[in-house]
């Protein structure tokens, strides 16, 4: 592939991560911050350059978030995203500031479209709006990335002014956006090679791309900004984020790998943790992955789709590019069952990289042996989705005590539950529906006192057979907010009763009183946050 | 974008869908011949140039819904595929014949890959089979389209040679895919380049792309391969098929709708189908659509993500580029409820595209009044749902008579069934489990006596609320066999047990003696398909 333009002189792309920021502001996706860390922990594992970690100003829960993992996560940069007011800035600098490396991103619209209808502002404006915005967050922080929000639709003239004046300000990376999606390969490139005949100064800072998929080219267009001269990739694990989600990680790290012979660029991603940050990310979204979604869904490698067609691959390479264990889908060893024991266990969660002791290994380990009295083998995947459900326990959730469902094809089934309060008090209601699920929910309802209304509701298997881990992904709203929560379990009403709770905590979380006292402040402070959801 | 190339002088870009050859090949699809024809007339009416139906040689089921398509579907070209034996070619032409206008599609690999450890022959061998199959199939038919297999990863020169020859004997279209997703869009662009160069007259006949998804760059390498000078473009609705699927259909339409003003091409299909068609495709195959899926994923525009931003959206432009009417996702004005009569639901079922009469009528408005029952609002959604669960019971089927469920925190799930046999008869059976599902499935194995191994579960809602249909998708293995199944009801459970039977019904419907001795004497006549699994 042709390299028109200077480069910065190394064939390193590097991986700059927002799925927990582009990524989470998809709709009913609400992390918590052990959540939002353990995917930045995976992260980290996965070697990604840059993590975005969230938009400080826009929740008192994200800027905690953000702090978190500056604190917590090592290896990559940790950064966080700000619009141009100083609030947000600020905001954007104390939750990332204890990181060894930490990064703000700052951004402002150039697109005319933008411009008028959403900033109500004028070019100059912008102008100048960008230029404080980079000094300030200079004053703070030596790596500073500037992005010209809805570039491509803007006039490359007017945006080229605005990364000369971020550059004089001192950014050290240029990202150049499709935030709608609208761009084409060839388009993407002479717009990066415009822009490099009309700042000269873009040789010497690390240019990016950042592009969503609402015409299927989030992956192309990246690939031609890489081959225009771009060295870092804005993406997201699974492709999530705004509208048809950013570009996918995976997607874009096998094809730099695949086909680095014709390319010859690198990342510093270990391919081998793809899968499971691909497992993590979607049961904690509660997003599935398509079956046909390249690299990681579950066709993407001919091994994977349950048939075996033997004497027909007689070569591999016949039909396939990449082997699967390149991406971590080989067959994992482990197996454990009811008389597995505790060390066993640890030793278990240990080779999948969880590091659990005391307190939690108890939790950990009274959960498995409920599961292994039921289901013979527990396998490597079983683990993983017991111990991400279990980390997601809290003495502050609402808890599932007991239940009973009656469900027939001549009666409208009938649920009783009994459900423990964040206070210890536990509860008890019944209700009639029209499934066993309504009806179980309703009875939720009737216990908690808690209107939930269900939007959304979805149930995999974790593994096949009879004996299989269900999961059940949840999306209720409550008091005007969307709550997504998961559940797992060999019995699907049981994992449904967990997701159910533990989406009506994270409603009530996000509406308590001190969360919407504090949305309240800001909404006096700043302009919402939803307004500009960000590149 | 620029076009180097000669075209075949027209802007007119054909869609050749491939979802029910390609696309049905992903594993655990296993469409009847009536849902077949659903999905066709679905697409002639989404306007799509050609249909490829389906592999004829490949099963006497795949014969006989082909020959069906072909007798029944009007509008598009109907093509069959074959591999150049005669047996092959023959049996596409039989299949075909009947349709208005025909197509047959031959293959045959000139990649050294394929050709030493697929085919396990020599390039000459290639070449003179090449060369008979096209004759052979010009002699049934005028329209004849050929494919050199996996040209992506082949020799240019022998690629442009076996292409020449397939010229010469009259072939009418030459479709180049990239049969492993291994190509980029700049390579891609330019080995149609090179084509042209080395076979002049490529310029006089219809060039084709087919590109998967391996590397997430199926859309944006047929888009390069259109701007090269391709004129049709192989697809399949969402984007299914071998591993990571084809090129999504819906991807490359809006594509080319949404930047028309800057490539100047366009499509002869209406896109106001396009929302009912990926449904109806994701419905009957059992593959869902992820949400953050670009054009039809439940995110992909903006106002279906259940989100109200009142006041945030001041212009539309500001974040979509396309308006969701487009794709035929307005709101829907039909609203059934409990005193809804039988005329109502027949027009509301007419205005979906459902011609619905007689004892089909009845059955479809027993069941309308059965749902509207538990459900204070039947939606056009609803309604979908319920008319493709009904086209889909046939009266060879298992059906579900009655069942109970109990299940409970403290004792094990135990189920109760009857069951229908395909004969009348009806069976029971009684099993304790794991959980109520896995209880109600093994009540039915001991009931019909089918040991059923359940490998995939899926439950997702039809629309939000607490009384929305609950549809099930159900791939168990059953004597070697592996099929699906769907159901749809308020309970789950009911849902449950209708896919599963139905999954039942279609592994022994494939496992049947006759389709076995059919397969038998197929496997004696001819190399087996599974070996050649198409373009």
């Amino acid at each position: 592939m042709a390299e028109e333009h200077p480069t910065p002189g190394e064939d390193r792309v590097r991986i700059f991560d927002t799925t927990l920021r582009d990524g989470e502001q998809s709709p009913g996706i609400s992390l918590s911050t052990p959540e939002k860390l353990d995917i930045a922990q995976q992260l980290a594992r996965l070697g990604v350059d840059v993590i975005e970690a969230g938009f400080p100003i826009s929740s008192p829960g994200d800027f905690e978030s953000v702090q978190a993992i500056a604190r917590q996560v090592e290896g990559p940069v940790i950064c966080g995203l700000a619009r141009t007011s100083s609030q947000d800035i600020d905001a954007a600098w104390n939750a990332v500031r204890d990181a060894a490396r930490p990064r703000i991103h700052t951004f402002i619209s150039t697109s005319d479209v933008h411009i008028e209808h959403q900033l109500q502002t004028t070019r100059e404006d912008v102008a100048g709006q960008a230029r404080a915005a980079v000094a300030h967050a200079r004053g703070y922080c030596e790596d500073v990335e500037f992005s010209p929000m809805d570039a491509t639709r803007a006039s490359v003239e007017f945006t080229a002014e605005v990364i000369q004046i971020a550059l004089e300000e001192g950014a050290t990376t240029i990202n150049v956006p499709d935030t709608v999606g609208y761009t084409m390969p060839e388009e993407y490139a002479a717009m990066f090679g415009e822009l490099y005949r009309l700042v000269p100064g873009l040789r010497d800072v690390t240019l990016s791309v950042h592009c969503h998929d609402d015409l299927g080219l989030a992956v192309a267009n990246s690939l031609a900004g890489v081959a225009a001269g771009c060295r870092q990739v804005e993406c997201a694990v699974n492709g999530i984020g705004e509208r048809a989600g950013n570009a996918s990680l995976e997607e874009i790290v096998m094809l730099l790998h695949t086909r680095s012979a014709s390319l010859g660029l690198e990342t510093g991603v270990n391919t081998r943790e793809i899968a499971r940050t691909s497992r993590l990310v979607s049961r904690l979204t509660g997003y599935p992955v398509q079956p046909n979604k390249a690299i990681v869904g579950r066709n993407a490698f001919a091994h994977e789709s349950g048939i075996h067609q033997d004497g027909v691959l007689k070569e591999r390479t016949t039909y396939e590019i990449m082997d699967a264990t390149t991406i971590g889908l080989e067959q994992n060893s482990i197996v454990l069952g009811k008389h597995s024991g505790r060390h066993a266990l640890r030793k278990a969660l240990e080779e999948l990289g969880f590091e659990v002791e005391g307190a939690a290994l108890n939790t950990a380990f009274k959960r498995f042996k409920e599961i292994a009295d039921k289901k013979a083998k527990v396998t490597a995947l079983d683990l993983e989705a017991i111990v991400s459900d279990e980390m997601r326990q809290s003495p502050s959730q609402f808890a599932l005590e007991a239940f009973e469902v009656e469900a027939s094809s001549v009666r409208s089934p009938l649920a009783r539950v009994s459900v423990r309060l964040p206070g210890g008090e536990v509860v008890s209601g019944s209700f009639t529906g029209d499934g066993p699920v309504d009806a179980f929910f309703s009875a939720i309802n009737a216990a908690t006192g808690h209107e939930g209304r269900l939007k959304e509701y979805h149930v995999s298997a974790v593994t096949g057979g009879r004996d299989a881990l269900g999961e059940v992904t949840v999306m209720l709203e409550l008091g005007g907010v969307l709550a997504s929560g998961q559940g797992v379990s060999t019995d699907i009403l049981e994992a449904s009763g967990r997701a159910y709770l533990r989406a009506i905590t994270n409603a009530l979380a996000d509406a308590s009183p001190v969360a919407e006292a504090e949305r309240e402040l800001q909404r006096e402070a700043v302009e919402p946050v939803a307004s500009t959801p960000g590149p």
